[in-house]
């Protein structure tokens, strides 16, 4: 999996940051975790093709999460699409964006198939061949959700020069890599261990943007690969966030260390920082492995995995 | 007058060309026109002072010319404006846009002065101390509008060397800056050519977007220093252009041309062309004081009246 950041700023845009939003790239097929304004264009410059978007996940109904989908879904249509589009939203959110697309006269193509997101508790809402997606609840001034994605284990690699060794037919394949031995024509039997190699550890992300530290949360993305979560305020001004319900630098640590997470992505920065350095240094006084979410940066899970 | 281009694609935003949007600065009043998605970043990127855009224009209810709104007037809020925002949009823009931010329950701390946009002829939408701006009809498949931004005739430059030579009371200069003589105290008539220069030039800019070609238009902005208008699609495309009420290169060429327009800028392309000099090369064949809108750069109009 490897994830890649449209926009860390907070509701105010900077010149260097676009409002919120995450794509992630699970064996080739993508993901996009909010739309804040302009999340069509950070997708171009980064060369992502949107064609391949199937699902979009909205974490709650502010603007700087929200606002850059009406955009994308008429790109959508401008581009000929015809296949649904997944989208997971709040639940009152789709009769919002269905009379806004009606006020622009904007009839889509293609059909929206929506999840509505509701509840207090985690809620299981995809679960393919490689991965599910779990939404669970998070502290804000409204209605908002994360979410966990969790790739499943894959199959363990077989080695190639074993297949002409012992003659395994393609039919046996399958059955190997879920780890079975082989039994030769001569009835010898091969252990799995001589025939394939462990699996990559499977790994996971989650998204926790926008919302108050609460200690629940933790519970929610334990063990996580990679951990992202808002960090709009520096801890000088955690009664500012407590009122606002975001989060500090300390909250996003602690945690990241309270779930065990292998890597803490802090983002959401309000705009009154223009060097985020010292909102980084802060967090790893409590989470050492703690790095800023950069616009336009990409990020392979299985390295983050691998270095830990 | 100085002229930003904020965005020159169509519908379909490139990796280089963001939605419509123009900024006019007058005598440093800001003026916006048309408000695409990322707008505000790309203010925010030009380094102009969105706290100082009192007045915005939105030519038709298409998202490419629109969706960066809600954005703008949400961090405008943020920012703590009070003082009131003139917006000028087609009438039924108001009660579409009041609804979006009910559903997005923004409560805006200023006040929107609405002006509706309506009609078939050309109509005076605001008259002040430097400029006047009228609106006039386009042709497009909802009703569009163009604006001609005119300003007014300057005072003549009082010679500094005069105000001491010839004892000139501070009272005296607005009278001899509109033209008139000054008399001494001895009652020597000093003629106004002795004490004063030629004003500039007033310049004028016009922005048409979106809209087929048609005759009319070039009455509408005659003369105009700067021609802004649409040229989405290449000559050869002249059917497609009719059929979807775009324009192409020749359109808007020929428009100038007939206009005697200063200088034709060509934009609003589509996304198929990566390089658009092919595109200013065509409509040069007709006007040849044609240029390209080019996203984030500033065109002093001055500079262009001068060199006509």
């Amino acid at each position: 999996m490897k994830l890649t950041v449209l926009g860390s700023s907070s509701a105010l845009p900077t010149s260097q940051r676009f409002p919120s939003a995450h794509v992630l790239n699970a064996h080739e097929r993508l993901f996009l975790i909010d739309c804040g304004e302009g999340t069509q264009m950070q997708l171009r410059k980064c060369r992502i093709k949107i064609g391949k978007i199937n699902h979009i996940f909205i974490s709650h109904l502010h603007g700087d999460h929200v606002f850059g989908l009406y955009g994308l879904l008429s790109s959508f249509n401008l581009m000929g699409r015809e296949y649904p589009l997944n989208l997971y939203a709040p639940e009152n959110y789709l009769p919002m964006l269905l009379s806004h697309l009606k006020d622009f006269d904007i009839n889509l193509g293609f059909e929206i198939q929506f999840t509505p997101l509701r509840g207090k508790d985690p809620v299981r809402i995809l679960d393919d061949k490689y991965l599910t997606v779990t939404a669970f609840p998070l502290k804000h001034r409204v209605e908002s959700f994360g979410f966990l994605f969790r790739e499943k284990s894959s199959d363990r690699n077989i080695i190639k020069d074993c297949i002409t060794k012992y003659g395994i037919p393609v039919s046996s394949i399958p059955s190997i890599k879920k780890g079975e031995d082989f039994i030769t024509e001569d009835g010898t039997v091969i252990p799995n261990e001589e025939l394939t190699t462990e699996p990559g550890k499977p790994v996971s992300y989650a998204y926790c943007s926008d919302t108050a530290y609460f200690s629940r949360l933790a519970e929610f993305v334990k063990g996580v690969t990679l951990l992202y979560h808002e960090a709009t305020f520096d801890r000088s001004l955690s009664e500012l966030a407590q009122t606002v319900l975001h989060s500090t630098t300390s909250d996003a640590a602690t945690t990241a260390r309270d779930a065990e997470a292998g890597t803490l992505m802090i983002g959401h920065f309000s705009s009154r920082y223009d060097d985020i350095s010292a909102l980084v240094e802060e967090a790893r006084e409590i989470f050492p492995s703690t790095i800023p979410a950069i616009d336009g940066r990409t990020y392979d899970l299985k390295n983050l995995n691998d270095s830990q």
